[in-house]
């Protein structure tokens, strides 16, 4: 009797790029706009979301995954909004695509210019998994403090735009800005930068037009 | 040819239960009261320790494993008051019972009362990793916002106090105690709560007073 060796986990994972890929190109054809955002628990990012909300009231469509341990808070929130459907993991760190793609069926929005996936809060797991993103935007709150970059820096590393939240509570707890901006680049030295306080609609007009462009650029290399 | 299952995944958890087990009846009767701390990045737990081990200065002792991603900054911050090892995990999203059997060698203390292990920033993962404490804590800071308990239920049933810090930014924030505490005790009725504000010192007596009552009854019940 002989043995083989068959090494599974390449495939695995080269099977799960793939996949990752084909999902973010089909989003591509149809025009829309994948973001996956990433940050620690209580960080904003649906308070983020609600503002972007109303700042493309009428004028952009956008739809939303998001993803919870457990509850359905985070969509009761965003649908009086937008279109947005809960992922709950049931335990899990981070989603996956799988998740993503049936929430996106369970979305039945025809067609959206942005689809944003809200991911579990948690700076560590979501990081080292691909949803089919066109970017990965990670958003610090002021409150956390400024050394986040330098503690969790695959995050970090692997985003493309930094959305600084809770800016009204620079006078009230130690963050320099600076401090933040100059270790999150030292990371990524093309991270984009949104100081932003999304409770009070401050600073979400750059943070949209960002996306607009990026979108523009997605269009154009399609 | 005959073939036999072997379950090796009940082993190695009957093995890890029993040698966390192990660890923390050494502690107990060495008299160190050991208290994992859990919370998402940036709650405070660094500073909570800065302030308990100001408030003990002189009169009770303690020491500190640290576990981050990256970076020593938090073993940076506390060596200046109290013997501090930083357990860098290179990755990893908890820390593991090895990690800390590792730190305790690398401290080099010949007894102390309490041995504080601050987590990974994660309300996930390190909820599901006994590290031999007798006491898991949460840290909950109020810009978090009080939604938090419902949202990472696990991190909040296997705790037995929850220290909700920050109280000093509940004039600029939406965060409801009394949310908060009701939530919390649906998950975990006998959760013990103590709002403290670290970098201002608030609260911190009673917090101590608490943890020298476990200390005192760990020491009966040895």
């Amino acid at each position: 009797m002989t043995y083989r060796t068959i090494t599974i986990a390449r495939d695995v994972q080269f099977a799960a790029k793939q996949t990752a890929a084909e999902s973010r190109e089909r989003f591509a054809r149809q025009g829309t706009l994948v973001v996956n955002l990433l940050s620690s628990p209580g960080s904003g990012k649906t308070s983020l979301l609600q503002a972007t909300a109303r700042h493309w009231q009428g004028r952009h469509t956008m739809a939303v995954l998001v993803g919870d341990i457990a509850t359905d808070r985070d969509a009761q929130r965003l649908t009086p909004l937008v279109p947005a459907v809960q992922l709950t993991t049931g335990g899990a760190c981070h989603l996956d695509l799988a998740l993503v793609q049936r929430g996106w069926e369970a979305l039945a929005v025809a067609d959206v210019e942005f689809l944003f996936v809200e991911n579990v809060g948690n700076l560590v797991c979501p990081a080292s998994h691909d949803l089919g993103e066109h970017l990965r935007v990670i958003v610090l709150s002021v409150p956390e403090g400024d050394d986040k970059p330098a503690k969790y820096p695959k995050a970090f590393r692997t985003s493309q735009a930094l959305v600084i939240n809770k800016t009204d509570l620079l006078p009230y707890v130690p963050f320099s800005l600076q401090q933040a901006t100059e270790d999150a680049r030292l990371i990524q030295p093309q991270l984009e930068m949104f100081p932003v306080a999304a409770l009070h609609d401050e600073g979400i007009e750059a943070w949209c037009a960002y996306l607009e462009r990026q979108r523009e650029r997605l269009r154009e290399a399609v």
